[in-house]
């Protein structure tokens, strides 16, 4: 049975579900930050999804990532499955600004996550899953 | 026109040109680390792909993933998208170990590349090239 990781959950808020995927905010302020989970037990790689699954999620993937670069009108979109340090599949999806935290690096190490007020995280997680429904 | 951008032809070598990427293997013996770049002009974001295009490639990363995680026999395999340094849209998909020289942190920006002697790359390339053929 599929449930998400605790670290996963511990550090972000959860948005909508997707056909396939569960999707969350990272708890970072300093970036527009969402996470597809495919919600299947026991994956790791990009290629352990079945092949419908894994059609299911490129499409996922690629709907998020337009309305996620619409919604925050990103200078790029960064979108990644790396899992070294949380083993279950999960990939980012991340609007970037050249003149943000990390820019032009990945954002993961970098700094520290600074935690959304309680406002900011509902009224981005809102808009987050307006955009983000019916995918 | 779609052109390989210099700062990618720079850092690699060539291995071979599935249907829609080329397929190159960045200079850096630390890592088992191969590029996909999709053959049209212009791209920028995963997104910007037309249906077919996107189709096409998430095929081939799948394909990719996977051989290259057998022939590696890697850990983890780390796929993605970033396009901070080089705009032209590329895709990472690189092996990963519990004990390589960025573990557990992405690779981009650890330490400083590592470039192969002659014979490793050429071994390298072909062993790729063999199980990367006909995806």
């Amino acid at each position: 049975m599929f449930q998400l990781h605790p670290q996963l959950a511990k550090d972000s808020f959860p948005i909508l579900n997707l056909p396939l995927s569960t999707v969350i905010l990272m708890n970072d302020a300093r970036f527009p930050w969402i996470i597809l989970v495919p919600e299947r037990p026991n994956l790791v790689d990009l290629h352990d999804l079945k092949h419908d699954d894994y059609n299911a999620l490129t499409r996922e993937i690629r709907g998020a990532s337009k309305a996620m670069a619409a919604l925050f009108t990103a200078d790029k979109m960064n979108v990644a499955t790396l899992g070294n340090m949380v083993p279950q599949l999960h990939i980012h999806i991340i609007a970037r600004y050249r003149n943000d935290a990390a820019w032009p690096a990945p954002v993961w190490g970098k700094g520290v996550a600074e935690p959304y007020e309680t406002t900011a995280a509902e009224a981005r997680i809102n808009d987050i899953r307006v955009a983000l429904q019916g995918l």
